[in-house]
């Protein structure tokens, strides 16, 4: 039987400020990715967060990002990778208080925003976050885009890695993402985006936004749960996916660790 | 033969600003407090710091403070218990990646300043406190004022406890701190600090400002380390406690665990 | 006929952060409290929210706060006078470079949450906030709780003073609120809060919650904008007064300047 | 007989931490530009530094950074223009509260670090700071790097320019400065700076690091104050260009305004 683990942003809350519909997402996903205090989250939606999760049986990450609480983290900022390592051996290292604080384990770091765009593509940013991941815990997971320079800083380091794919975003004939200036980039209909997921766990092939078969098996797939919308995506995807028989799982199953 | 822990505050530089001499007093003490990026410190700036204090045998300890960078974490705040619970597992979890990264074990927790003055005489901050210690790990050191509630907070909830007291301070009758608005709370003198510690940890007594002798027999010695009048006096009642005999050690040596 | 400023705290969203319903709260008020970034919003919400009000004719204050937005400026925080007279002069600076850009004049101060509610007790607080207020502009309005150290500080350094009172809250006998922690401290009902406004306004005279009536002729009404609820209200407190002929006018005709 | 301003960035201290020789400095130059909070400085310090250039008569300026304050500003930041200019909006406030409050009008505005780098070769952004200046005041001056977009950018908007060139920097002979990744990108020596500033200020032109002669006419000269040799190098050259007649004064007599 196939094995998908599914992912989204959680504990993005700060503050009085509330963001995300985070109770009602982790009943689809089966990793929370928790933000950490730099671009979102404080310590105690942190810990708030990392309890839901823990006690709905939903693995929790590590989603460290640049120190830019005002610009989200998605402004991209020219840290040096010595910056970026220190940056997230901290964030890394604070929500694994809180996993323990629960009695459990942490899963998995997968960057945000533009920490993770800028990683995705220069080596010696990935290697800096990898290098932080493995110092934290050498059998801890880096979660990345699939096909990125995550994959090969993971390799380098010989630490596990899996790969993340999108439910609702299209894809180019290179296996990049279609860029969101671009007509089509973005899957609105919860059952289209069910599907593109399903054909990359059953077949390990989606078909491009040029009609191109490209492939493409990634380890997770990324839901959100900042919109109402967003929310019945995600049920509708893990719906779906349990139709066919996919299980959903956290990561460690899937990558067989 | 007596032995006795000596700990400095260390780490509190914060981006371009620099604090301390961090190099020289960790040439005197035994265990440094290290800033965790809330009152004073940055990732980096832990990084560098741990590297330093492992490298030259020093214990680290967390130094969790209020998130008041700009009032350095010495103005009260009135911060509920569920919120310096989180704020110190943020922190301590935070060091203690610093901590991994470089192979060590981090040795205890002291809070600082404001919150250090106010978690002492509250036994519902101290408590939040020091169970943050133990979700960390049930056998940190939390570290506080001899004679405080850290010591009944640590007590209540199983975690060992050393108890500091200060070298340049003099002590009321009643073994609390003598006020800084009062003539002699503040001993300038290297070899007057030097013989208070010898006697507090040769005959476990020391004269109050009053001239009467009360009991003072902590496990650590509180030192600076921020002008060079300070790291003079550390290296003074290191020499002077050496030539007694005493031995400088970590806190698990003197509190036996 | 009577004269009578309806204020709300506006513009305090922050980054991706949404907070408050200010463009419908908008349409009942006179005067906005906008935050200055030290306990809610940012550069860019500052910009926006002053020209949403000069664009509805709304007069606008600054809402200066402590430097705390993890705890929205609600913690108590043992600032000096020093530095809340700076805190404040920055902030008010600050507004008023965005109301300069709009070609509009800022009208007011209003502080925030626990710097609020420690200087309407504390006379060197208030002289501190009030001597920020004279300094950016002698004839700026200083706004504060009626009865308080407020007015007293605005009378020694001689600046324009406006008494606030809150439509949603019941008073004690001595014309101080009646606690959260009692019951009957909230008026949730619309209508009864726009009576008690009425009556403020045309008599001078409120019930006090023991049913003693006490003296209370605010300048200024201070309602919420948080909540559907809270803007009906204000719709609600809006409509009753226009009823009954009280003109609803800014900060500057109400105390004749 | 010639006019030059001296300019140097002060007040970049921040809480407990100190930086740069503020009152040494201010005894060299005409103006200071004052860190504004996001990159460096604080409320308390912004209205000591202002203070202090007030009693010595040197004119105060802006010096507007990105929020970064553990980058000090220096890392690039994708900011939008839009964000860039709200940012600028809100320092440039700021001190002038504090100009304000000492009785003196804010003279100019200079940006910092990667600000100031981003802007001198991007237009959007040269004009995004500059709209935030000439809606502060439409006769405040901009300062920027001579013959850079900062200059265009207060054409097109119409607001007075002050260009600035460097006492410690070689320049090329297309009039950029050496990059300091090559040899002889700083002048150490405090005589040879001097040398270079009285040729540019007294004939327009100066030798560019290949021996070309180039023209350089700046308004103002950026001295550097943190370092003790810094601060003898800002004597020197005011010392010599006082012996060769120049006079040393403001910005606003320097562009005759």
């Amino acid at each position: 039987m196939s094995k998908i683990d599914l992912n989204s942003d959680l504990g993005e809350s700060f503050g009085a400020y509330q963001m995300g519909r985070d109770d009602q997402v982790l009943a689809s996903v089966s990793s929370a990715n928790v933000a950490c205090g730099f671009h979102a989250g404080d310590p105690m939606v942190m810990v708030k967060t990392v309890k839901l999760a823990a006690q709905q049986g939903v693995a929790v990450g590590a989603h460290p990002g640049y120190p830019d609480l005002v610009g989200f983290g998605r402004r991209a900022m020219k840290c040096s990778p010595e910056e970026v390592y220190c940056d997230c051996l901290y964030q890394i290292g604070a929500i694994d208080g809180a996993c323990r604080a629960q009695g459990i384990e942490l899963q998995h770091v997968k960057p945000h925003g533009a920490m993770y765009n800028t990683a995705a593509k220069d080596l010696d940013m990935a290697l800096a976050i990898a290098q932080a991941v493995k110092d934290i815990r050498p059998n801890l997971i880096l979660m990345g885009l699939a096909g990125s320079l995550f994959e090969r800083a993971a390799e380098q380091l010989g630490i596990p890695f899996a790969s993340e794919a999108f439910a609702d975003r299209a894809y180019m004939a290179d296996g990049s993402l279609v860029p969101r200036t671009m007509k089509g980039a973005v899957i609105h209909d919860g059952q289209e985006a069910a599907r593109q997921v399903i054909s990359m766990v059953t077949t390990g092939k989606i078909k491009a936004i040029d009609g191109t078969e490209i492939s493409m098996k990634p380890h997770s797939i990324c839901l959100h749960g900042d919109t109402p919308e967003a929310v019945e995506m995600a049920a509708t995807v893990r719906r779906m996916l349990a139709e066919q028989g996919v299980e959903i799982t956290n990561l460690k199953e899937v990558l067989d660790l």
